[in-house]
């Protein structure tokens, strides 16, 4: 059968406050990342599925009839937990150990694992190709995997006629509707399960809803109205194991709970006051009053963070740059090295930083999420790419 | 009437944990700072009273007939309030105006007026000359005017008979007996009110009793038995008012309650904790573990000082120095600069540090309050100086 065209793009995700407190029960705020991944699926009739993943030097195809067979013991139609059988059997299709987690081998898995799920759909599986190009650094935390399981889900629920594409001729970029964002966003969810084993589900809803998330014991509710907001992102290059720092926060907080417990209220009361400031920016005058507090919010949170013992010194020396002109930052993710993110207020440069010799993006955050493209809406060299292929 | 003559000392202090958040009624430590403040007073027979203060330049004397009508207008008796009738005619005597805070106008006036009290105890005034020599810089918050009030407590208490010099003929150093010492501190505390007129009474407290005060809601109890633990002080040299950063800090706590209040709680858990840990480490064998938890609390602390606003480039400085060292570093007292303490653990050596150019000293914190000495106990540099004049 015959599948649309279509290019889909979803946004990474960074957080803006709560990261390590929201694992001890505190909200959260998740932030869209104008850094995108774009794919591009294309349908053709040679009995083959192509996915090329020139980020990672990944071109692979597989014929329909082999793919056909890994299906055979059962349908696969349960989108709430993992089937392990099927990740079982794809993982030795396509010759993965089981502790294998090499970026390479977890976007084949997801990718086959979400394909075969249009069976659902569809009498037969589709032949087609799929191109994917991301702007975001992976095993940074900023949710690439994520915008990727994202697109995956997009594009192969459109494939399958389970969701329509939602562009009309005459516009440029379009987004599902409400509940076609919901069966995105668990497909995807599926994908990152496959990648990450235990995902909280944030990357993946922001990927899917872009904006601006809270996220709290579990929870995940999007916010309607966040402003655009410039950001310069840096990575640190610091390699470090969230694992090993999400412990060593735990033991922080066992070892001396009568000082570790206020300090995560007081991160919780951060990210509630930075909604209720992002919230007043939609609505009224923007000032410099608002990005005065919000600076105020990055500064006591870094220290926080610091206190929690998941700083380095590297993300010290971003915010000692970017205080000396004027700009405030803080760790996002795990930290103890990892990503920083600078609020910029408007009219603000950062040659300088970059001059700097970090390695950083100047990009916005509070993007929209999973969306479709015309052709000529994507930027010119990724089209490029995506159609090299 | 003839005196005895008599070398005493009090030592300077430093807050360890609580300065800011005590203002807000929580838990603050202070400790007496081994660098301590000489007083060496001598009985003579020419109808005079002398004061030498090479610190400050400042040599004065007064003939006893111009002092005793100053006290002509009632009898000096009352320790509990200022007689701001006295204080307004010793400023008139000594030509201080009203607003004048200069060192040198104040030390004079606190030393007359305490000078004065002694007709309590006498029926006439003695002739002596007093000289003392300070090893604390003043103006940094290391309580040297109040180490100054305690000497002069101390030494015009002897010299009225008020109280006993506690030295036996073999005897090095000796301390009064805890009556005394109270006596000697309500006295200290009047010339801190001369001095500063609203002090809490933290650092005579300190000065009169040493080792290390719990001071909570205007409420001080001595420690019983602290360790001698070796320090690093360093003065930033960044000049501060007191006064702008305390009112700091209770902006920022009005504009953001819910995040400020649990950061003073958990200073407040960090003072008790830290309290609880000293005290652990004067009854059962010093390990590494104490100092580990030591360190930790100071680092928690200093960023929880940035919170408040109370840092300073240079005091980030210092800890970033001193930790390339494997050295803790806080901020003491006021902030915004003034003086930090670095923790040394027993065996650290410190010249690499006072090489970095940093104003510095080693010294230790939790030594003795008040004491006299024989003249063979004085250190030999300081009794030359105090035996000039």
């Amino acid at each position: 059968m015959q599948v649309t065209d279509l290019y889909v793009s979803a946004p990474g995700k960074a957080i803006l406050h709560g990261e390590h407190a929201v694992v001890h029960g505190k909200v959260a705020l998740a932030v869209s990342l104008n850094l995108r991944t774009y794919l591009r699926l294309k349908a053709d009739t040679f009995g083959k599925v192509c996915i090329n993943l020139p980020n990672i030097d990944t071109f692979l195809s597989w014929d329909l009839s082999q793919l056909k067979q890994l299906v055979t013991y059962g349908k696969v139609d349960e989108v709430q937990c993992l089937d392990a059988e099927l990740v079982r059997r794809l993982r030795e299709f396509i010759g993965v150990s089981n502790g294998s987690l090499d970026t390479c081998s977890m976007a084949n898995l997801s990718f086959l694992y979400l394909y075969l799920f249009c069976i659902c759909f569809l009498s037969e599986l589709p032949s087609l190709t799929l191109t994917v190009w991301s702007e975001l650094p992976t095993g940074a935390g900023l949710g690439s995997s994520a915008a990727y399981s994202v697109c995956l889900a997009a594009a192969l629920l459109c494939a399958s006629g389970a969701i329509p594409p939602p562009l009309k001729e005459w516009e440029h970029t379009a987004r599902w509707c409400q509940e076609e964002l919901e069966l995105i966003n668990s497909w995807a969810f599926q994908g990152e399960m496959i990648i990450h084993g235990n995902p909280s589900g944030v990357d993946n809803a922001v990927g899917t809803w872009g904006g601006m998330l809270r996220f709290l014991a579990g929870k995940i509710i999007p916010l309607s109205r966040v402003p655009l907001l410039r950001i310069l992102l840096t990575n640190t290059k610091v390699p470090r194991s969230t694992k090993v720092l999400v412990a060593g926060v735990k033991d922080k907080i066992n070892k001396f709970p009568s000082i570790m417990v206020p300090v995560l209220d007081s991160v919780d009361a951060i990210s509630c006051t930075c909604e209720k400031v992002l919230s007043e920016m939609t609505c009224e005058p923007i000032t410099g009053e608002h990005y005065n507090i919000l600076e105020e919010l990055i500064d006591i949170n870094q220290h926080h963070l610091n206190v929690m013992g998941v700083g380095h010194p590297a993300l010290d020396r971003l915010c000692q740059v970017t205080l000396a002109k004027g700009l405030h930052s803080k760790l996002t993710g795990a930290g103890g090295g990892g990503c920083g993110i600078t609020l910029l207020r408007p009219g603000s440069t950062v040659q300088e930083l970059k001059d700097c010799g970090f390695d950083c993006w100047e990009t916005s955050i509070g993007g929209p999420g999973v969306q479709q493209h015309s052709a000529i809406s994507v930027k010119e060299e990724i089209l490029e790419i995506l159609n090299y292929y």
